[in-house]
Formats: structure tokens, C-alpha cells, sequence
């Protein structure tokens, strides 16, 4: 049952699948703990069913701790610290309030990442991804740059005409993300004809903003595709 | 009139386009048909065209069933279930109670994927497609986890300012297909300043979404066509 | 001034260019003419231009028509009908009443098509997009049924609930449309738990009818750069 | 400490990082100032910061004016131009009034364009907008008369029904600009069936405004990786 990696890492053969299923059952508690107006009695279930699960998975993280030759290849790899995140909270809560810790929970989401250990698809995201990190980043830099102009620009436009919805530039930040990405909820728009001139412009980068990392990684891709033995 | 494809299959010559334009025409009676306040004699138009109608497509059925060679290829085939599946909830009405079947004729929709029986074009479609597979389920994984992480982090941030929208991780959640496939509506959308933070850089994740799918395509059908014999 | 290209059409020289800017102005003009409240005066000056203009662009139109060769070249092409049809309406409306025609007058915004009469970059649009074709028509024809098939859906789920919003078919089609290209507008959303289900699965259809089209492109272009002699 | 690169520009070694941290606190001390009902000691603070800061660029300026070789070629230089523009409006306000002239500060926000100095992914982004440069044109053109036609378009099917929305083809290029680039606020949309109608055509040429330049800069990126020398 459990067997061991060339790396020297753990692998508990048919548990694994098991555990993942775990995951996502615990993610999906998880997410039924916040509704409000439940019964009595559910909170009484998420209770029984998250000590169930987090013993399982402190069970399982002793196995992996304990088998993993040599020992530190686990324990202080990425998944090792986030397997230890995803019960950590759950022991600290016993003996201290439950209220204060309960954001630690989120922590707990880290467990989907687990997901992520199988599939060699990663391999060619991740050879795409190296090909263009400095032209992200340069891209990055520069939609930043966008933003913060668009932030200002907008400012002077719709300050004096919406004072409460464009209070500040850092209510102008939310506008320029929200209008660059093109998602556009429509809290915060301008009425201006300065301003709509002017955001009329901007939209025009807010599609160089989805049109260029689009254009990158189509491109990398493809000389990653080609390069590749077949 | 009746022809018989390499495979087996019957082809109606000249009356399959006429079928073509029959189903196209039975979809556009069915929009009709949800119009509230329509004069009584609309309705009795739409049941002789939808009777008329369903006793063409049940002639073309059983043509198609009895001239296949062997009959079970169509009988079986996706088409062909499809097919029967277009028909029968109109027979089925007969001896029932009409409204609670209703619902059941949404399935004769499907009759519209009979379109797609042309077109060359597919196999490209096919081949890219498969090309990306696994990078696209590695996509999805990872889509999947950002929006989970992207709700419960919503929620932490706006269930406190926003009780009736971001109800629970579940409303939540429904934000978080909203804005990072750039929808927005409106509907749900932060109003503290953390969520506002918060959100900024989901939406950048949001590009993401947009732009993996969208590269891994570009590159596969690239590949794709420099591999076909020219 | 009048010069001839090979192909026997007539070139006007530097005027070419001055009649471009006349395009520009007129459309421009057009847009002032909707703004309600102007004085009067201003409605003396836009006939006025728009007189001036339209007389100028009928000695373009006949200086074209009888310099061309032969003939007939021009005057039964594409820009020949475009340039009789935006001085047309102003003859038109001469002898006839003002009002009924005005909405004849959009069709001198086609003038504006002549300003693509220019560049080299368009063959390189041509050869891309013949290239993808098919491709094209098959995904038009998937991504209207997966319009026509959210349509339908959400009138069952939403039906009920907003039956002002979602009353028929029709009014879903729009919701659909507005959803699907990530649009959003906000005037037409989900509000029952089945609806916004239906949609976070109708949404991710909505990427694919962004990415599949730009991946199609993409890869074409690749394609015809590839192609060309350098 | 000043060393020179072979161009002549002055190069302040560890210096320079330290002035790209300074730019962006200024920005964002220049964001805190917007913030309305500060306390009265927070604009003391403000007005020392920016003294400060414009004395450091101030000397960070001359230095490089001064060592630069031959002077010229900073002076007269884009990154030269800027930094002045960042500093002078500092030194314009002393003997005017401040209110009037807050405006110019934004140009201060060029400093940002400093950081864009470092990074060789500049060529590659260089190479593959060259190479579209012509086909961008064309399609802004095309875009500029599609957003142009759908101004009218609306403007015909929408103003009777909404004649405050839709006053005049000015509102209907907002209303154009918003839809097409698939932002969607929801101030303005339209409500007719012809509008709808109408609506749904344009935003496939929506999609398309999305997708060529993201194809285009995909294949120039693919194109440029491959005539690299690698």
C-alpha cells in the first residue's frame, strides 16, 4: 500500500484517490459551513465530519513524513508545508478561541493545490511560461503604469461631477481595474463628456491588456510545441 | 432520393436541406410559443405545424432506420438517438398530461446539432483539440481552484459589509464566475476596501482565464496545420 | 490631376487626400446634427455644409464615372455604388419630404469605407481569412446553437421568477447574447440558484466563443506569414 | 558612483534603484493626497515629502544633464524630456497660485516611464509591433467605422424610446465604445426589439475587435521567435 517514489517520496497507491476525494468533500463543507440559517444539527455534522477528515489527513501526513527517504525532501518541500497548513489550524483552535482563528481556515484551501500533483501538461505550461517571464513582467510593468494613469486621469475628470463615487485615486484604482478588464459591473462610470472621452481611450489599452499576455503565450506555445522531441 | 453513404448510412439528396430548414423553423416556433399574451388562434397554428413537423422528422426517422445498412449503426449512433430523442416527447404527450412534459422538449433542441453532420472543417477542430487535452483539464483544474479561492476570500472580505449579497461561499461563488470571466453584471460586487484589493487581483487571474485557453488553441491549431500533407 | 491606376480607374492626386478629410468633416457634421436644443443658426450652417459637401462629392462622382476605363469598371463596382449612394439621398430629398427619408442618410456613412481603399496590409487580412473559412461558418453555426440552447434553458429556470425580464424565448436570446460575449450590460441576470448554475456552465461556453475565434486567426496569420516569399 | 554607459547617459549605479523607489512613493503619496477629510498635519507631511523628493530629482537631474556626453543627447532625449516635465512643475507653482496650475502634476506620473528603461523583452515587443504596425491601422480603421455605424445605428433604434440615454449620436458613440469593447456598464442599453436586435449583430464585431489584435500580435510573436538567433 504504501510505496515510495524514485525521489524518495510516498505514494499510497489506491489512498491517494481516496484523499482527494476527501479534499474536495471537505472543500465543499467547507463551503456549506457559511450558510446561514442552518439547523442546529448540521452544525453538529460539520463538526463530527471535519474531525473525521482532519485526523485522516494527519494520519497521512505522518506516513509521508515518516517514509520519505531522506526525511526533509517532504517536510520542507511546497507540498509538504501546505499538507501541514491544511490540519495546522484545526489543532490550534482546541485550545484557543474559535472565533479569532477561523480566517486561519482558509488555509485550509491550499489542499486543492494537491490536485495539482498529477499531470505532465505542467511541464509544457511551464516551459512557456520560462520562455516569456521577462515580456510578462515588462508587460506587467507597464499595465501598471496604464492603470495608475488612467486612476489619475479619470480623477480629474469625475471628481468634481461624482465627488462621492470618485472620491479619491484609490477609488479611481478600482474603476481603472474594473474598466480595463473589461468586466465592468457598473458601480463607478463616468458621466463627464471629459470623462467618457477619455475612458474611451483607455478601454482601447484595456484590450491591449487581454490581446498582448494572450499573444505571448499563443506565441511561446507554439516555439514550446515545435521544439519538443516527437 | 435515398442514397446510401460508404458507411452505411442513408442520405435523403435534395430533401436534406429541406429538413434543415424544417428544423430551423420548428426552433423558431418553439421561441414563439413561451410569448405570453398571444391571441388563442396562435396556439392552435403551433400545434398543426409542431404535429406536421413531428410526422416529417418521424417519416425521415424511419427511413433512416430501415435503409441503414447494418440498421444498428444509426440506430446507435449519436445521431440517431438524437434524432429519436426529437420525436419522442411528442408521442409521449399524447397519453399524458401535457404540462409537466413540457420541459422534456427542450431535448428536441438537439435536432439543431444535425447541422453540424457537414463541414470538413471538424477534423481540424478535432485534432487541435485533442493536441490540448491535458493542458486543457490541467486548465480547468487550476480555473476551478482559483474561483473557489476567489469566493472564500470574497466572502471573508464582503460577508460582514454585504450580508444579503455575499449571503454565503455559494453567492460568493457566483461573483466569482461573474467577474473572472468578465461578465460582470452588477449584481454582487465589493464595496469594502480589502474586498476592492482583493478583487483587483483576482481579476487579474480573470485575464488568465481568457488568455490560457485562448493561446493553447492558437498554438494547437498552428501545429496542426503546419502538419497537414499541403 | 487626373491621373489613371492600371486597372482604368481614376486616381485624383492630392485631392484624394482633401476629399478623405470632406468624408471625416461630413460624418463628423452628421453626429452634431442629432444634438437637440441647438440654436438655429447652427441648423442654417449644417445645410449649408452639407450642401457644399454634397456638390463636391458629385463632381468626384462624375469626374470618376467619366474618366474611368472602360467605364463601366467603376461605375458597377463596390465604391463606385458606395459613392452614388452618399450623394444620392441629398437629390433625393429634394423634391420629397425631409423627415421620412432622413434615415437614408445613414447610408452616407459608407463613405467612410473609402477611407480602406488604401493599404497592402489588407491582402495579408484576405489570405488569413479565407484560410479559416470553414472553420469559421462551423463555429458560427455551434456558437448560435449554444446561443439558441442557453436561451431555452434559462427561460425554464428564470421564467418564474422575473417573468418581466425573462417573459419569452426572445428576451432570453438577448440575455444570452449579452452574456456569452462577456458584454454584461447588467439588465438581465439569474437570480434563482438553478439559473445561476446554468450560467457559471454557460459561461465558460461564452470563453470559447472568444478564444476559439482568436486562436483561429492566430494560427492562420502564422500560417500566411509563413508563406510568403521574403 | 556616475559611471557612463556607451551611449554617453550617466548611470548612478545603486542610485538608481534607490530614485525608482522614490518615484513610486511619490506616486503614491500623490494618490494619499486626494483623500478628502485628511487631518491638517497629513498635507504638512505631503508638502515636506514632495520638497524633498523634487530636490532629489532635482539633483538626480543636473547630474545627468551634466556628465551626460555629448549633453545633448540626454537633454533633447524622451527619458530626458520627462524627467524634466517631472520636476518643473514643482518650481512653477512657487510664484503662482497652486489651485490652478494642480493640474500639471499628473505629468509627474511620466516618472514612471522610467522604470521601463531596464529590460531586453523591449526588443522582442519592438520587432513584433513593427511588423503589424500596418495591419493595426487598418484595423483601427475598420474598428473607428464600426463603432462609427453602430453609433448611428442605435442612435436610430433607441433615441425615441430612450431619448435621455440616447440624445444624440455623442451618447451613442459612449454606448458604442462600451459595447464593443465588451465593458458593459449598464448606464446605456438598448430596449427595443430592433436595438436588441441590432445589439446582438454588433457585438459579434465585438469579439472580433478582441480577437484580430490578439491574433496578430500572437503570429508577429511566433514570427519574431523564429528568426531569433538561437
Amino acid at each position: 500500500m504504501i510505496q515510495r517514489h524514485d525521489d524518495g517520496r510516498v505514494h499510497l497507491g489506491k489512498w491517494e484517490f481516496f484523499i482527494q476525494v476527501l479534499i474536495v468533500l471537505s472543500l465543499i463543507e467547507f463551503a456549506f459551513e457559511t450558510l446561514p440559517n442552518l439547523e442546529s444539527y448540521w452544525y453538529t455534522f460539520f463538526e463530527v465530519f471535519e474531525t473525521v477528515t482532519v485526523l485522516i489527513f494527519t494520519v497521512e501526513y505522518l506516513i509521508r513524513v515518516l517514509f520519505c527517504r531522506p526525511r526533509r525532501v517532504y517536510l520542507f518541500s511546497f507540498m509538504g508545508i501546505v499538507d501541514l497548513v491544511a490540519i495546522l489550524p484545526f489543532y490550534l483552535m482546541l485550545g484557543l478561541d474559535l472565533r479569532s482563528l477561523r480566517a486561519f481556515r482558509m488555509l485550509r484551501l491550499f489542499r486543492l493545490l494537491k490536485l495539482a500533483r498529477y499531470g505532465t501538461a505542467m511541464k509544457r505550461y511551464h516551459t512557456a511560461f520560462r520562455m516569456i517571464k521577462e515580456e510578462l513582467i515588462l508587460f506587467g510593468v507597464t499595465a501598471l503604469i496604464a492603470v495608475y494613469l488612467a486612476s489619475v486621469g479619470i480623477y480629474y475628470f469625475e471628481n468634481a461631477a461624482q465627488p462621492e463615487i470618485f472620491t479619491s485615486v484609490f477609488d479611481s484604482l478600482w474603476w481603472a481595474v474594473v474598466t480595463l478588464t473589461t468586466v465592468g459591473y457598473g458601480d463607478s462610470f463616468p458621466v463627464t463628456v471629459g470623462g467618457k472621452l477619455f475612458t474611451s481611450m483607455v478601454v482601447l489599452v484595456g484590450i491591449g491588456i487581454v490581446a498582448i499576455p494572450t499573444g505571448l503565450f499563443a506565441s511561446a506555445l507554439t516555439k514550446a510545441r515545435e521544439e519538443e522531441p516527437k
